[in-house]
């Protein structure tokens, strides 16, 4: 078999930690597997990089934040070499370079393109554990890049699709994806397996443990992915196309604290005033999330929709400098709301998902301010202090525990 | 003008300090110069980057230390870039693949076989600051490389030299190259001036700012080098071929006072022995420096060396294992010992030289225990106590606070 298997920045954030994911890679390289091995820059070295950065220049070119981001991972390639070299293993680091990772031009937020795999299969082939640096690429003018947010899991799930790996597995500090929060969702059980689509939900919601880009290419490219921990042996939960039993109802309920609402009230009703209002935000750069539109009254109309935290206020002011083109009466916001959403491929053939959803929020007495789907998610957008009591009522009324 | 610059560790050990010389170099550049950095890692890096190392392995793979390490200069390099953006001007940082700098494949000691200077030259065209990682290179299997020892000195040698430069200027803490250690003798004065040969005599006693592997490539490819200080805008030291002016008698005195002796005593005194002992120690990969052999009596010979602080123990292990194959009576050793040295490329024409640093040792009653000379060096082994009275007397005799 090969293995591709992904550690994050937690998993390698000291040397003691470095020499358990070394003895846990060495386990199977034993039994006659080959073994690959992605990281990410131990700890918080990332983030310490960004700080010394920012002590010479309070917006460092993009392309020279990446040269020196890509020096953490480097480090953790280099130390898990020496680590498994200790245990008695062979084994050998390749940067972006080495391997070679190439990707698109852009500094921060590159995409793979395309993964050489000669260096990395003619070092298996002479019997050595390969680790290879995540979250880094280059480009064409032979620049470092990095990938951005989830850039590690999708340089593992690229390797595993680029050598035809046997399993792809990404280790984290859960072991597993659940039905919700455990922290939050007492009953919440880990889930042995779950699709791609119902991954796709989670991650997106902020509840899973991927980011939706690995999930993306896992997909396209039909890797099998598991989602385990690197502080214990438990199975961990298998990511695929097809589960092989009768796709579940509702597989599990995520719930985001991170979304704040904003009203735009007494909008004129007439045609193009939403595309007008949306097009004034995204040229802010402001995402938003869910979008509810009221039904006209008296010649107004009022629109709502939910964005992140972080970026209400730009959102505040990007509709106010458009005050003139866009003629409102007033803004409405809070911040106090939650967002709990209910994932399930099931849901596609099976009516009334939603409905039985709302029936256990009514029995709580928990009222739905905002309501969005997609094919297989139903998301509600309710008082914050309300989530956990939403996410448990949901989360029993789909008998998820069971 | 093209200007190669290389900052030491120390010169850029903190976000302050590279912005002082982000300045300096911005300084040049807006005169209209080309201007080509070459940086080391930051302040202690390197040192805590093999601490980190022997964490996880006490004897790690060259190959990996080097892969660890050579991310100190990275992180440099990019800092520079963004400290020099943040002056508003255009700069741009390449690391040793980037360049390209290919070398041998040693690790931990590679030796420098080729530069890439296109994109260099590219970069330069467009008007850019080049910084370049200092110290690292690629070997022919695309493996990270480092150059031991003064690595830095030499990366910006090389560079000057392949890139035709106009000037190479090593910035150290030192603003040039003194007579004598001005710490021991208070009236040493700065040489304006030095020669190839003497900075190379000067490298090897201990006593010079610059790694004896960067002269001799300098001379090697005729790099007039300037050693100067980036703490001040003083003139600085110019090592070159021809120092123009009539050859200096003595240039400088140097005091070295790690250095051992060990003698063996009693060796049967026949042909081979003396290569016997050196074998051994060779073999047990000791640099010895002077050599004294006594002339033979009652068929028995002494032979006296020195060597490093570190090594006397290994040495006289190794020449303990060796006790059949050499048949001595015993070994005597001293650590308190100095070697001073006069360095001067007028000693070849002119005799009398050794005669007079011996007189101005004899007036101060300072004895001599060994000497050794070249053909523009006198070393003479001395007690250490006696050092700085010495290397004050030898100073003065010679005049060269004049």
């Amino acid at each position: 078999m090969l293995i591709v298997k992904k550690f994050g920045g937690t998993s390698v954030g000291s040397p003691e930690r470095i020499m358990n994911v070394a003895i846990r890679c060495v386990e199977d390289f034993k039994k006659g597997h080959d073994v690959v091995v992605v990281l990410s820059a131990m700890g918080k070295t990332t983030d310490e990089l960004i700080a010394l950065a920012h002590k010479v220049n309070p917006k460092p070119q993009k392309r020279e934040l990446d040269m020196l981001m890509t020096t953490g991972e480097q480090v953790s390639v280099a130390m898990m070499a020496m680590a498994m070299d200790s245990l008695g293993v062979r084994a050998i680091s390749l940067n972006a370079f080495q391997v070679a990772m190439h990707t698109t031009s852009q500094y921060g937020s590159a995409r793979l393109k395309r993964i050489d795999s000669e260096r990395i299969h003619h070092e298996l082939e002479d019997r050595k554990i390969v680790i290879v640096t995540g979250f880094q690429g280059i480009n064409k003018y032979d620049d470092l890049t990095t990938l951005g947010r989830g850039g590690s899991d999708t340089t593992a799930v690229a390797l595993a699709a680029a050598l035809h790996a046997d399993a792809c597995e990404i280790y984290t500090d859960v072991d597993g994806v659940y039905t919700a929060d455990p922290r939050i969702v007492k009953s919440a059980k880990k889930m042995p397996v779950i699709t791609y689509d119902e991954m796709l939900e989670l991650a997106t919601l902020g509840a899973g443990v991927l980011h939706n880009r690995s999930v993306e290419m896992a997909k396209k490219y039909g890797v099998t992915l598991v989602v385990r921990s690197s502080l214990n042996y438990s199975e961990g939960t298998v990511v695929k196309e097809d589960t092989g039993v009768e796709k579940l109802l509702v597989s599990g309920v995520a719930v985001d604290k991170d979304a704040d609402r904003v009203s735009v009230i007494g909008l004129k009703d007439q045609p193009g005033i939403a595309f007008r209002l949306f097009d004034t935000l995204a040229k802010a750069n402001i995402n938003v999330d869910m979008i509810l539109q009221s039904i006209g009254r008296d010649g107004t109309k009022d629109i709502s929709f939910t964005c992140d935290d972080g970026v209400m206020d730009d959102a505040i002011k990007a509709i106010e400098g458009a005050k003139g083109r866009l003629q409102y009466k007033g803004i409405d916001t809070r911040a106090d709301v939650a967002k709990v959403s209910i994932v399930g491929a099931g849901m596609m053939t099976n009516p009334g998902v939603a409905a039985k959803m709302f029936e256990a929020l009514y029995n709580e007495d928990i009222n739905i301010s905002m309501i969005s789907t997609s094919e297989i998610r139903v998301t509600v957008l309710i008082d914050e202090k309300d989530a956990e009591r939403a996410a448990t009522a949901v989360h029993d009324a789909f008998k998820l525990s069971d």
